[in-house]
């Protein structure tokens, strides 16, 4: 089983900066940890351009994609079409409580088209959607 | 490691139901498959009554409430108080993917005070939710 | 043919208050000029309580409801979730035209997965609701 | 007593077009019936136009209209102020549920004007009409 | 093939009122220029009366109406019925840009039942519907 | 001077229908006071039907039309459309406040494009209008 | 007969300010040729604090108030509860045509407190309003 | 004299749970004060289930109500109901202030039938309450 | 102890005007009785300008601001913004029940920031407010 | 006459993916026919980048271009600011009606800057956008 | 060059309370750092009245205004209209970052008629507009 | 002291397009200016790719950062948590007035996140961002 963990904007500053609200562990590390952890193949890919995402999403072949698609995730109908394009499952995942922020990140363009959404957990919202994709 | 499942209005008619929306697989049957598989005290309650929901989440001594609210999420300020008065740590889920349901059903008053969300996976949902408490 | 009537919040207060909106019949005696003037099997129900009705509605055997769910109709998801779950048909019925009163009162969360809906008529509505299900 | 049926835009099209949605009876076939079953003397219109509607609502002589202003229930002003200004009691009808198709039909301008309304029940909406006013 | 073009209220002004938005050209003429420019049988038919416009579309003969609803676009859920009531395949046209106009023009209540829609290309919207009934 | 008053649906049945909102006089008395009154040519036109309205007012020749386009105030792009296209000025008069009523009646799709706007005087709007244009 | 004509905000500056919007003559000089006009009384007031309006309106003694509040029109609840508390009639005027200006400008919070209301006609909507109080 | 305290969901923790919010005083104790204090018979009733509140509310018998119906206050219809059919005369009560709280707690379907509303002086809201009715 | 009362626009006429909803007493006479009653300070200051009203509680020194803002309650910022600069804690008092008037009146820009909010009692809001500084 | 054709985000997997949607053909194979089919020179440009898009759209020297902007269709400011700022004519065209898909797709920021739209019909929508240009 | 500083309600408290918002600094005392600094006359006026800012702003002879209108910014559309009614150029300034704080104060009814608008640099933000003015 | 200048989409434009809204000068010559005018240190950078402007942004090293995010102002989430994640504070600018221009402009995301934010101003509005970080 090959699992793709796909981040949007900003999310290549985890670690390093606002560390109140996303912790102190980077992405590169705790990518570590999770390779470690599960018996699965796992990629990453990161950009902050928009289209790029969905350049990478349309080419990548696995069993699923794991998405935090960051500040896109309000706005993009063009990721949301992406997800709705491929036939690889997705699961939308989030560092944040969203539903706890500005009411502009309430609403998620993405999840309506997503296999399932797990958010509010910090890093582990990546480990429970890997759990969900071994489960399966 | 005490955990409880709170289940909403209408879960108790899992299995039974329009299996096409929520499978065939009863509450009760799949509660012995949660215990089965993971080495934590897991205790059961379903109410159609939102007051009794608040009055059994109120009492509840355990590490962790994996709460289903069904269709109180959307409408319940009185469980969102609960949640925020109780001490205990709750952990939202729904079966279906709500994103994708009737405008009515896409926000909920209860995920801004919930630890995080989990929903869409089906009856995987809890089984994340459990995954999630065991691992903090 | 049996028929089951269920009442929601405050309808057991008709005929005893507020006589000059819902008239000065209590809803007992009219039940037995309707048990008189129809040949079908006619039971009752009524509850303040949004998780009985529920509760009732879940288990009845019949095969028709009538349901006026009083100020549940405008707020309860969950009572929709349960006329969507049974498979004996529901007709909602209301005794005051709801579009004539205030706004909230406008529009009915229950009237979508309702057979169909009467309202306006005084407690002809019960009436007409059981002509229909004879007529069918 | 004599009532008259007042049919809106489209509604001629009953029993030839879409009937999937209304059914395969048409309207003057449904009038027969409805004339054998009760004992009323029972008149007929239909217009596809607004105006013509409010003409022929103006003038007649009647007991008690029974009004399907189709289309113009969601738009007409005008039909609901000639509600208003005449004297003779109309019942709303409508032969789906409007309040389960686009959300642009969940209102009906027409309704706090009427003495009350009936939606869902296919043709028999007509029938309960009709039987409301003969137990008036 | 027999194509309709029909026209809703105020566009029988064409070319001799408001000539700054709607050209100098009357429809007349226009429409003389289209016949001698395809090979189609082309009838024509304009009214300012929202329920002739609609009497007209049920009964016409052919296999393509071009519909040009004026002001009863943004307004008319009857138009709308008609349309999809009738099985001839509908292209909605427009001669201004409705969305580069008032915010109430924005919105076609039409649009969503039609084939498609062409706006903005002044009169030649009408011939790019043509071509398009032509191409299929 | 010549000027036309045009009323809209139902205002036929003024001084015969819901007298106390509209007073006792008939239109037809009012305007033998008018024409008395006033040294202008007045002409007069009512109907119920949107498009005939149109149909007048596109061929009507004077120096001003007062219109009351009753319930199509709130609800017709094609009337607006028409005032806009015709180069005779047009002055809205209502009998009754407007603002005062239901809020569906608070804005006239009408008034941006007339002249002016006079409502809340009862009949006197009428002559008010006629008084604007005598001083012109 | 006695009536007041009260200005709110920056009409004192007509005729030297805005001259396209408002034109080229000062209101002390139209207030003239309203006194030549007509035989009543007339008193005039103007002030750009809204509670000095209040203060006026609620001394003044006469027969009727000609009301511009300017921009406070839109904005201020303490004038309307003014005109309601007084029992003086009060008929809002105002110059331009306040339904085709900009979206904040087409609700007024007085109009539905007043006797009527006159917009569009420049200066001749003060007078139109005298004329009304005139004809009573 | 008698008076009722009705207080709705979530209250029964108020002195063991968010003390920084709701203080350090179980409701039991502040009961013990306010009888010490008035001279008054002072019943108490709480539940966390709307429906008991209504069953409550509809069979007491006294001279006044004191209710804080908690989380129901910004979702029930059905106590609104209650409180409009009872004729014993009701004052709401909240401890904190609403007003300052999330925007959902901003509106209050009670306070419209309540004789008033008292808010955001903490338990002391109770004893103004009190005041209130002793005073009559 | 010194309390001061701030009474904003209209609130001058209490007891001249609009008796059936303000009531027979001028607020002068109440002042008295509230001198008599309670063994406090108690200044008293009106006026109909939302500017004097802020330089008047600017200046004030006292133990307590009574405030009634009227009219300017749901439209000023500017009010609100010197509740909040000033120290001295303001509570929020209505003679009507705000709630149950017209929509525009729901909301008070001022409660957010007040100590508290009382409405609806009449007179006697004022009296409770009293009462609540001197039970502090 | 020199056309381009610029297509938006997931345009560039017509044919392999959603075929239920989109139809079977590629754009490539679609190219090939229309420069076939049509006497000018066609040039195609396809990103799923915003910005590249933009960066495109700047520098082609063109007679028209023909604009499928996907997704950003209804989020990109920047794409209608580019349309604005570049002289070549642009016309907008959807192979979907998006009228007749999700709500947010109702609205098109570009619409308003562009010559035209034309939506709805398959593949074709790019030959009558191409037929335009021609016959202007 | 003749610049003057306008200030709308509250800002004569500035420095003397809510220090940890707007700074240890009396408007007095940052005036005078100002005349310092810049090489132009420098006119001052506050007032908390609405009115009287307008007052000011209609006869100051200036080459340009430097406004603050405080809690009228959100407001007024008098003092709108005032600014559009001078011909003296103004400039918008506020301390705060009114775009980070309370939704209310997001939208300046003031800014559209403006030259400009500076916000959120403290102080500095008067020091900025200065610099404007003084290298047009 | 550095400072970097970021333009987001079609500000490259400057200068060559729309001269009427932007005026005759290329950025780049406008750069020489401001780097002739002030002794600072100053970068320039311009994408039409929003995620290009955040890689850049991310990175940047510097005192300030000088912002015009040009179309992304209203639509970009990704830039604003980008705003928010570095520590080098931002000002945003704009040439134009963005709160006179369509209702879409009005609202900038970036804005609550920036140091403060200055627009309408021309190319000035770049100048004085420059003198704000000078006089820090």
């Amino acid at each position: 089983m090959k699992l793709v963990i796909i981040n949007g904007p900003n999310l290549n500053l985890l670690g390093s900066r606002e560390k109140e609200v996303y912790g102190e562990t980077s992405f590169d590390k705790y990518l570590l940890e999770l390779k470690q952890k599960f018996d699965v193949e796992l990629d990453y890919y990161q950009s902050n351009v928009e289209g790029e995402l969905i350049n990478y999403m349309q080419h990548v072949k696995c069993d699923g994609v794991i998405l935090n698609a960051g500040g896109y995730t309000h706005t993009s109908v063009s990721i949301r079409d992406c997800v709705s394009a491929i036939e690889t499952p997705v699961v939308e995942v989030h560092i944040s409580n969203i539903a706890a922020r500005e009411s502009f990140r309430h609403d998620s363009l993405i999840s309506p088209v997503c296999e399932g959404c797990i958010f509010g957990f910090g890093l582990k919202s990546y480990q429970l959607a890997i759990e969900f994709f071994i489960s399966k």
